[in-house]
């Protein structure tokens, strides 16, 4: 879909839901935010729907924009969700139009507008705003600051460009407070915070001259650190870390038959077709799955592919 | 000076010596290497003058540029220097021109060019190249953007403004590979690092319902993780992630009576105060001290003192 017809579409419906992701993080967020405040500056109906995953952090940005309990909208809008299992319920087929940045999408929704090119979907969410003719706000501004810059670790991952910076650039222009912003987003963390990092990099398995590192994150560990979810942050990046790592992996135990694994690697690895040999997906440079074995399974069955793949 | 006398000044001369400044950093040695490029594809003759403070990391993009032994220049240029006691050595009566964005910049050399409206020396910097005609190559460019992405801590001070991100964003086009050199110079650390980081977030103190922590630093932990000197940049910042902290300190073992403090605090206190107690001294928000006594002692004495200064 070109985003003439996707600014056609939300021109026309008068009431909207916008679903974000599973584990949202501030680019589902962020986005989500802009374009509900963009679409009640248009006069009309908006709400995020009360994901159950969104963590403390982000719950001054959301609770303001919640919709009510059964509230029923004309139309159903997904925000930088690649799949629709990463839904927090069932809106499997009801999905009207899918706003995403993600190359592995998979066009689940009735109309699809996928930038896979950019490093946000925030990015691409400002476009829609500027094309619908709503002024950006301060406000407005703030959530497409906190989706760009956190998809990015402010500015510094490899998936940030030239074109990334002069969106961020822009969206300062209308007021945004990007000093006070990047401290809140990307500096204090919590005490349970700082020990499970602790505990991470007391353990990392590093292989490959330094090539591939593996951070495992167990249910122990969590336990040990007091962590919550809300603690949890980003915390795929904590390995990549690691002075000549190509590739790196978060493996984290769920349930002793289910563990979460999050890649992210340099150009010079394929994060993505790694993933998407278990089941997941996302970028080239950061992609994730879950494979249906315990931990231990799991992260032999990663270092394989990864090994294989490395040659 | 305006930018174009800068230019007709930097045109009629024919050969140059560039003055980073003490401890430098990567503004002063991005923006200096990036203008000595630029003048050689004038034809010029241009070095860097051989600051002996060079420190390791950056030595890989000085040493192409260094001046040889009794190299006597037409013009002698300052970059990012804003008095010249920050000259490693005596050239304080026969700087030409002076470029640099400091508000504090004393106008002490013959010429002085001064944006201090500019969060790095860097944009100054890519303007007079841009204004004497001279491709910015790729080469030229990741000079430009180590000057101006070390001064913003990677876009997330709150110096950074849209005017740096419109900067780097051009800067980018040229060729840089910001994803690579972001790792090399914000992200990327040596395996014993990540190590003694672990020791040190598994094993913080924490006083005062969050407002204080202390690290201590112990000869055992770097033996442990391997770590030298060269591992320990900025490790007095760390502890001072935790969210609600007002002061933090780093406690480093050196010998059976010998140890070192490194405190930092938010403007609600003042370190320097506390230093100062122990013969030390520095800055409101940074400060340090050396306490001749075992860390244990120290850790109390250090202790004691914050508290007190708490009530």
């Amino acid at each position: 879909m070109l985003l003439n017809e996707c600014v056609d579409f939300l021109k026309i419906k008068s009431s909207f839901v916008l679903l974000t992701h599973r584990r949202p993080d501030g680019d589902t967020i962020g986005s989500a935010g802009a374009l509900c405040l963009a679409l009640r500056a248009m006069g009309k109906e908006a709400f995020l729907f009360p994901n159950a995953e969104f963590t403390k952090g982000y719950m001054k940005y959301v609770e303001p924009l919640m919709a009510p309990d059964g509230y029923v909208p004309e139309a159903v809008v997904a925000i930088d969700t690649a799949t629709p299992d990463l839904f927090p319920c069932g809106f499997e087929d009801e999905v009207d139009i899918c706003i995403d940045h993600h190359p592995s999408n998979s066009g689940y929704a009735k109309h699809n507008i996928v930038w896979d090119k950019r490093a946000s979907c925030g990015e691409l969410v400002f476009e829609i705003i500027k094309a619908l003719g709503v002024e950006v706000t301060k406000e407005i501004a703030e959530y497409l600051y906190v989706a760009v810059s956190t998809d990015t670790g402010c500015f510094c991952y490899a998936n940030t460009s030239s074109e990334t910076l002069r969106a961020a650039a822009d969206i300062i222009d209308c007021g945004v407070d990007n000093g006070r912003l990047n401290k809140e987003l990307f500096r204090a963390v919590s005490r349970a915070r700082l020990t499970l990092e602790g505990l991470i990099f007391s353990s990392l398995e590093i292989y490959c001259d330094n090539k591939v590192v593996i951070a495992v994150i167990t249910k122990d560990m969590m336990e040990k650190a007091g962590t919550t979810e809300d603690d949890c942050d980003d915390i795929a990046s904590l390995p990549g870390r690691l002075a000549g790592s190509r590739v790196s992996a978060t493996i984290k135990e769920k349930g002793p038959d289910e563990t979460k694994i999050s890649m992210r690697s340099t150009r010079a690895f394929n994060s993505n077709e790694i993933c998407a040999q278990f089941g997941g997906g996302g970028h080239a440079m950061a992609a994730g799955c879950t494979i249906r074995l315990g931990y231990k399974e799991a992260k032999k069955l990663l270092l394989d592919a990864i090994f294989e793949a490395l040659g």
